[in-house]
């Protein structure tokens, strides 16, 4: 059902110094912060020659990972995004395992315009999983 | 300098628990359960068409992800690991931009029976990073 790992995703309390980090101090292809507002993050992909890793700052109220940049003022990674190529049957997939899916279950439209759900940690080795229709 | 991003390593309690999540739960290819014991690991590997999963299980005496687990007994992602051409190379322009290695700096052969090297996740971003020469 999945395939490729589509990004690594790594909240920090301040993604421009991320950044430094990522494209001085380990010499990767950065690209520029942009903010996603409707999503709570201001987001910069670094570019890997196999996939993505994504440095996300908390943007604005309620952005949905204010509290683990709390929690983890050094940052940490915080979760890691599959590619399944049909979201709604790899939901109806994973419910009759009876693994739990975050929400109410339906796909909404993630940070790259694409259909997304979320997964619980509990039931994926202790994992935030995001899978993403590709 | 950096470049693919060779796994992500996932620390578990139960590999072989863990390995039914990624088979059944998530569809993926799995391996089968491998002890590499002067790593202190027991190690299922997941096959992503980019990249790998590793999970890891504490094995033996003074397993180095046995403190881990502990603290996180669902499990949870322990380190990302990226390719890197020449790791002496990496390693004395990382230590020349202020960055910690850990351990005494020399890259030592790591699971996959090439030289790594771990840095300390305070200067990344609160993640550990293992760099694995490609």
């Amino acid at each position: 059902m999945i395939g490729r790992l589509n990004h690594v995703a790594i909240a920090v309390a301040d993604v421009e110094k991320a950044s430094k980090v990522y494209a001085s101090t380990l010499g990767a292809k950065v690209g520029p912060a942009e903010i996603v507002a409707e999503h709570g993050v201001k987001v910069v992909f670094v570019e890997l020659p196999n996939t993505k890793i994504e440095l996300l700052e908390p943007y604005g109220e309620n952005s949905p990972i204010a509290a683990f940049v709390e929690k983890n003022p050094a940052g940490g990674i915080h979760h890691v995004c599959y590619e399944v190529d049909d979201i709604v049957k790899a939901r109806d997939h994973l419910k009759s395992e009876g693994a739990r899916v975050l929400g109410d279950g339906s796909p909404r439209i993630g940070a790259h315009g694409k259909p997304v759900l979320f997964l619980h940690p509990k039931d994926f080795c202790g994992t935030l999983v995001e899978l993403e229709q590709a």
